[in-house]
């Protein structure tokens, strides 16, 4: 049996769990690099978006207007990202590709949250594949922050 | 009057376009670093996917379904990558976000065209924004490999 994904939970999970939908996983991503940044994983596996019938795509859609509007809420990006890639499967010898979208809001300005200042240093470019942790109650924090509006 | 995106057909064009639909334009990008990349782009600016209609979604969804099935007959890719990033009108100032989406086939070995080797020098990681150019035949040509299955 192939390696489980990062993202998909039979063994173990990704990030924090935010919230679970008939069809999708919300994650807070562990690397918090830009602020109230997520991951929302397909819960079956699913080479290529082609491949989502009418109503996952339907659930999809409704995820993504609520954590939009959540996060606006929560700390009033500038814009959003979406990106649906599945390379990292293929790294390693595996291919299991599975759907899970990258959900980066990108900020022009500083924010600040619970006291502390977050920046976006790619603001303008692509999101960066780097990887910047924070303490795990400014986790929760975020993740109460998104739940109040989700 | 603030500058039309590169995408927006307004002033211009971007790259060759392939075929329209009642609400998207699918282009075939002018970077041909992965043989078959393609731009769909909104007829009308919208700064963010949460702000498109469910008719706009439905028409989005069979393109997706429909550009995933021709690439595949025409070029065989490993897989798709799909991004909605909206960062480059940040760059210069001027702030007028608009939906397009970028359609990476990713190539996990050497793909042959029209007698022209084609690799994918990133295969299994981010694609990257790196302008490769092919001549205005192979343009065309790749275009009605595109548009056999559309």
């Amino acid at each position: 049996m192939s390696k489980s994904c990062d993202f998909c939970k039979i063994e173990g999970g990704y990030g924090k769990l935010i919230r679970e939908t008939p069809f999708w996983m919300i994650f807070l991503a562990p690397s918090q690099r830009y602020l109230g940044t997520c991951v929302v994983a397909l819960k079956r596996q699913c080479k290529n978006l082609s491949d989502l019938d009418d109503e996952e795509w339907k659930d999809f859609i409704d995820t993504l207007r609520k954590l939009e509007y959540s996060l606006k809420e929560a700390f009033n990006p500038t814009l959003f990202n979406w990106s649906c890639f599945k390379n990292k499967t293929f790294r390693d010898g595996e291919h299991n590709p599975e759907i899970h979208w990258h959900f980066h809001p990108r900020y022009q300005d500083k924010v600040k949250f619970i006291g502390l200042e977050f920046e976006d240093p790619d603001f303008g470019y692509v999101p960066q594949p780097i990887n910047v942790e924070v303490p795990d109650e400014v986790m929760m924090e975020i993740k109460e922050a998104i739940l109040k509006n989700l």
